[in-house]
C-alpha cells in the first residue's frame, strides 16, 4: 500500500514551536471566554453541551475544520472530503454518546475553482448527513484565495443524564478503544465511519465515566482525558491494536515509526476511547462482541491515581511522553 | 474621511464570472440538502429556524466566516476584527427577530502568528458577546496558512410564530430600513452594532411580513425577500437614507460611486430591511421615533405584485438592475 504525501498534521515536530505557542494561546482564550447556566460543558469537551430547556435531551454543538494542503490534499477524492468534513464532527457527536441533528457549513473557495469539485464534496457530505439523520440547513459561502477550507458546525442531541463527558475517568478504571490504530493518514482518515452507534449503544447499556474521540493519537487524546479528570493512566503495549497499515509503513518504509508509536501517535484515527469501572469490563466486552462482531474493542490499559501516562513494554513500565519520540525509542 | 484600501468584496464586477458561478453554485448545492421535519427554515434564510421541542420557542442556527484580505485588511485593529466577526452572525439572527444564545468558533489560523493579535481579536469578540448574553461554548483551532480566517455558528431563539422570514412580503407593503447606507467599508463595517433590540421590538409591536439584515446592499438583499416572496418593488431614490460617508467619498474621490448608487449597492450596512402592511406604517414610524430617538427610520418604497426591482428618481421609475452601474448612470 502506498500511502499519500506526508500531510503536515499538527503535531509534526518541525512545527513544534508554533504548536506549542497554539496550545499555551488556546488555554488562555478559554479562560476569557463568556459563558451562562445553560452551559453545562463548554471549551474543552468533545461537543458543548447545553441546557435548552428541551424535555428530556440536552443539546450538543460542536464545530470543526478541514482545510486543503492540511487535512487533505488538493487531489484527494472531492466526496471523501465532504465525507471527512461531516464524519470529524460526527465522531465528536459519538464522543458524547450524542446524536446528531442539525449542521450548517461555511465553504471557503478560493480564487479560482471547480464547481463539478465542489458539488462532488458536497455529495459526499451529503451521503454521510443522510445515513445519520442530519439535517444540513444553512451555510456560507466565502472566498480563501489559496485553498479550500470547510468548516462545519454541527447539533445533536443526547438523553439528560447520559452525556459522557472527559472527566469522569476514576483510578482503577479499565481503558478501551475501538478498532485498530495508526497510520490513518494513509487513506482511512478520509473515510472512516463515525462511531455514533456504537457510542450510544455502549451509553444506553454501560456506565461510561469518560470518553472522547481519537484525533490527536492515542496518547494525546487519552491525555486530555487524565487532564480533565484529574487522573493517571498506564497502557500496556502489547494490548494496543494496532492497524494493518501501521504494520506495513513500518516494515517497508525505512522512514516509518515503529507500529506502536504510529498507534499512539498517529492521530485522524477517530475511534472511541472510554473508561469504565474494572468490573464492567469483562460484561462489556462479551456484550460488545455479540453486538459488533466485525469492531474490534480492546482493553488497553488502566486509570490510576498517580498523575501521568506510562507505558508497559518488554522493558517494563515507563513515562510515556507524547511528543518523546527520541526518548521512547532510545 | 480617508477610507480603507479597497476591499475585494463579492459583488465587485472584475471577478463577475466567479461571482455568477457561485450563485449558480450555491443554487444547486441547496437542492441537494437533507432536511427533515424539524426544519422550518433551511438554507436560504438569514437563519435556519429549528423545532428542536423546545416549550414557547424555536431554534435559530447561522454560521458565517470573515477572510483576512477580504472582509477586513492585516492592519485592521484585531479588537474590531473580531468584533465584526462576531457582530455579522448576531446581525443575522436580528433578521430573524431572535435572541442570540451560544457561539462556537472556527479559528484558521497563518503559519506564523502573533498570539497578542489573535486575543485581542477575542477580546473585541468576548465584549460583544457578553454585551448581549451569548456564551462561546467552544471552538477549534486549525492552520490557514496563508491568512486568518474566522468561522464563527451561532444559536439563537425566538418565540414561536414571532420569527420573521425573508419570504412573507406582500403587495402593497412598506419599505422600511433602519440608518443610514453606504460607505461601510471606510470603517462602519469594523465596529457596527447590530440591530438585536430593534428586531426584537418591532417584531413584539408590529404584524413584521419580511425582514433581512442589509449585507450585499439595500438593493442586492431587497432582492433576496422579492425573491422569496414571489414579488417586486419600488424604491423612492429620494428617500433612501444615504450616509455621510458615502457623500463625502462621492465628493472627495473622483473615482467614487454617486452617493445614491452607494447606498443601493455599498454592502455591509448590517441595517435591517423590512416590509409592513401600508396601513403599519405611520404608526410604526411614530413609536419608533419614540423609543429609538438616535436611530434613523426610513420608509424607502413599496412592494409590489409585478416582480422586478424599480427605482423612481428626477427621470422617473426606471428598472434597477444590481450590477447595472453602467446601465443606471447612463
Amino acid at each position: 500500500m502506498k500511502h499519500q504525501a506526508p500531510i503536515p498534521v499538527r503535531v509534526e515536530t518541525s512545527h513544534l514551536p508554533e504548536f506549542v505557542k497554539e496550545f499555551d494561546l488556546i488555554a488562555r482564550l478559554k479562560a476569557t471566554l463568556p459563558t451562562h447556566d445553560s452551559v453545562l460543558a463548554g471549551a474543552g469537551d468533545d461537543c458543548a453541551v447545553l441546557d435548552l430547556g428541551v424535555p428530556h435531551h440536552l443539546v450538543l454543538f460542536k464545530t470543526d475544520a478541514v482545510v486543503e494542503g492540511i487535512h487533505f490534499t488538493s487531489d484527494a477524492p472531492p466526496e471523501k472530503v465532504g465525507h471527512k468534513a461531516l464524519a470529524r464532527c460526527l465522531s465528536d457527536i459519538a464522543a458524547m454518546a450524542g446524536t446528531p441533528t442539525h449542521a450548517v457549513v461555511t465553504l471557503a473557495l478560493p480564487t479560482q475553482f471547480d464547481t463539478a469539485r465542489i458539488e462532488a464534496i458536497y455529495a459526499g457530505m451529503n451521503v454521510l448527513a443522510r445515513q445519520h439523520g442530519v439535517a444540513i440547513v444553512g451555510g456560507e459561502t466565502t472566498t480563501n484565495p489559496e485553498r479550500l477550507l470547510l468548516s462545519i458546525a454541527l447539533l445533536g442531541i443526547v438523553p439528560r443524564s447520559r452525556q459522557v463527558l472527559r472527566s469522569g475517568a476514576k483510578a482503577g478504571d479499565a481503558i478501551f478503544v475501538t478498532g485498530t490504530l495508526g497510520g490513518s493518514l494513509a487513506g482511512r482518515h478520509l473515510d472512516f465511519e463515525p462511531r455514533l452507534a456504537e457510542a450510544r449503544w455502549l451509553a444506553e447499556r454501560f456506565t461510561i465515566h469518560a470518553m472522547i474521540d481519537l484525533s490527536d493519537g492515542l496518547a494525546g487524546d487519552l491525555r486530555h482525558i487524565l487532564d480533565a479528570s484529574g487522573v493517571g493512566a498506564d497502557l500496556h503495549g502489547s494490548a494496543i491494536p494496532i492497524s494493518r497499515t501501521a504494520k506495513l509503513q513500518a516494515r517497508e518504509e525505512s522512514s516509518a515509526k515503529p507500529p506502536l508509536l504510529a498507534a499512539l501517535t498517529d492521530g485522524e484515527d477517530f475511534e472511541l476511547l472510554f473508561t469504565v469501572a474494572s468490573r464492567t469490563a469483562v460484561p462489556l466486552l462479551d456484550a460488545w462482541k455479540a453486538q459488533f462482531p466485525d469492531v474490534k474493542l480492546s482493553c488497553v490499559g488502566k486509570i490510576t491515581a498517580a498523575p501521568g501516562l506510562r507505558l508497559r513494554d518488554e522493558r517494563g513500565l515507563r513515562e510515556f511522553n507524547l511528543r518523546g519520540y527520541e526518548h521512547f525509542a532510545s
